[in-house]
């Protein structure tokens, strides 16, 4: 727990939330400024910035909280995002979780993907290095 | 396990793979279409569309290998994104998570935030609804 995290908050209740879901480990709330019906928020209760920072025992139920809000909802189209530093759009730094439903072509996530041209031997060159830090 | 699917053929070992980590329920290989650096595909070896066709033991440890990847890695902002149906930018029916380091404004994951004007007694309305599902 943070002090000053308005996450934090949230979760010992000194700043109200739309609560949809609690246990040990997870909090689930309905994003007030939503990019689409149903924009919610799926929290570790452990805080960290980054998923990084999060204990893997800690980050063993988010997805299956998620899955359990999108069935609430009956959503068939949706994104799931997690946001890591401010230039890859995070803005609180506590993990969190968006379930944007995507009801649409304009509302919910507008997604850019910029694909690279990829040179095999560079990303086999990679590759043997991610493995041996793994 | 699915007979026409890509992602199926690559953990069976039909398709060859950029494979970074496998164990009994995951599997995970880099993106050869990248947007940038080091994106990387976490999935369950469980055949599944979308996120709520995936069942909850299956999904257990996708966010700690997606962390250890981030962490052998040694990438500080990144996106972490899943996608249910075309709309949504779904390619491939067999969910997958993509980390997507993001090193600067331009590689990586390019994101639009359409935050819709808020009514507070329809997000409390639509909170009891998806409450009452729960």
């Amino acid at each position: 727990m943070s002090g000053v995290c308005i996450f934090c908050k949230i979760i010992r209740g000194e700043i109200p939330s739309m609560k949809i879901f609690e246990s040990e480990k997870t909090y689930a709330f309905l994003d007030i400024g939503p990019l689409s019906r149903g924009h919610s928020l799926i929290i570790p209760k452990h805080h960290g910035a980054k998923l990084h920072d999060i204990p893997d025992d800690q980050l063993s139920e988010l997805l299956a909280v998620t899955k359990k809000i999108a069935l609430a909802q009956g959503v068939e189209n949706y994104n799931v995002l997690q946001n890591n530093g401010r230039i890859a759009h995070q803005e609180v730094d506590h993990v969190h979780f968006h379930l944007i439903p995507k009801p649409n072509e304009t509302q919910g996530l507008g997604i850019e993907w910029p694909t690279q041209k990829v040179d095999k031997d560079a990303l086999t060159k990679l590759l043997e290095e991610i493995k041996a830090k793994m």
